[in-house]
């Protein structure tokens, strides 16, 4: 349990909800998104792949399976989440996949209700990805996106897990659960962390108090879009739902 | 449109889905709350009573109708809003309500998918109020508690209308939609707001970039909470759906 004196935040830009009804348009620059952080992930204009975001180096995941060391401050991001680690809880883990993570992990630190960001390295038995390709426009819902997107496999790599735990009444705000990238060591494999499974990892816990979470109000098509609530659960649950 | 470069907050503490299972005892002191915005809405400990804070004055709406003007910042609460109003937007309305409020009013200024404030005065034709009464341990859920709310009404009354619109993809974790509290000049009449209607009303709109949404995560209630979303939207729309 953290002290009473210590706040944190995760940040994030963009809403889950306006990405899934085709809003693909980025709506905040790299340069201002990293004011807010240095370590997170997210996805680039037009749904442009998998960020990864460590120590402030920015990495993208494309749909050929490449990943590109994002140098470019000004290029621009639909949704993205990022935090500052500070008050990490140290974690090791022994035979850990999703399903440990979804039971035993999110039980032990009392997970449901809260946000938290979990970093894990190590030496990964397999590791399975996806990337979103690319869109034009007019975009696509995101659910049309992820009928199509590419899954990239890869065995004994060494690399870290990163990304964040969201409680299920933010689920419609950004995804609910477990929502964690991969990026491999030698920055040549990368993407939304799909299936994993290692003998041993080690990283850290952190637990946000605060959620901020930031409106591209300026946007139209932000602001106009319509939201039908039944339409975005069952999208949300067959695009985003495989973790368990 | 508000300039690119003001940004404002809306912060929130606690969420609707944990006092609808019955959380409601105070997590937050007013004195903490206050740091982050002096104009707001909330209720107290055991769920006692309508919060309405304005020029950082808190006034308490008590269920046998009467109306505290509370000066201890110690007292703690489970659910409340505030912001610093700033970068305003005049308003002026006539024959107004809530049909006036949800539609012609939303649509006018693009509320569905962001935060807003809005303090509307004048003389009210009619105004009626309800005001949840303090439970409780074992406290039951806000859905019980709100079918036994006290109501009140006022004819030909000054006074303020204060608090937010929310988007629909926050209702779990807020009250979606306006949710509005009143206070009469006089401070002598006060409560969550449920119908009014006036010939002409003045005030203020204040568009949020960012929900700044913090939890109370060293609360064992608020961390352990089950959460059924069927249950919630259920309990939300029954006890919450009272605007339009």
């Amino acid at each position: 349990m953290k002290g009473n004196d210590l706040i944190s935040t995760l940040y994030e830009h963009g809403t889950l909800a306006s990405l899934m009804a085709g809003n693909m348009d980025g709506t905040i620059t790299v340069a201002d998104l990293l004011k807010h952080g240095s370590t997170g992930i997210g996805t680039f204009n037009g749904l442009d792949g998998e960020v990864i975001i460590l120590d402030g180096e920015v990495y993208q995941a494309v749909s050929d399976g490449h990943v590109n060391h994002m140098t470019d401050r000004q290029a621009k991001m639909p949704f993205a989440s990022v935090h500052t680690p500070e008050d990490l809880e140290k974690i090791e883990l022994s035979n850990v996949d999703f399903t440990a993570l979804n039971g035993d992990f999110a039980e032990k630190h009392a997970l449901k209700n809260i946000f938290a960001a979990l970093r894990l390295k190590g030496n990964f038995n397999h590791v399975k990805v996806r990337i979103a390709p690319k869109q034009e426009k007019p975009y696509p819902s995101l659910l049309e996106v992820a009928k199509g997107q590419p899954t990239f496999t890869n065995d004994n790599v060494t690399g870290t897990i990163i990304g964040y735990y969201a409680p299920e009444i933010f689920g419609s705000v950004t995804a609910a659960g477990w929502h964690l990238h991969f990026i491999s060591d030698d920055r040549q494999f990368a993407g939304h962390l799909l299936e994993f499974n290692a003998d041993q990892l080690t990283g850290d816990l952190q637990i946000f108090d605060n959620l901020q979470q930031h409106m591209p109000i300026n946007d139209q098509a932000f602001r106009q879009g319509e939201v039908d609530m039944g339409i975005l659960r069952d999208s949300i649950a067959q695009s985003e739902g495989n973790n368990d």
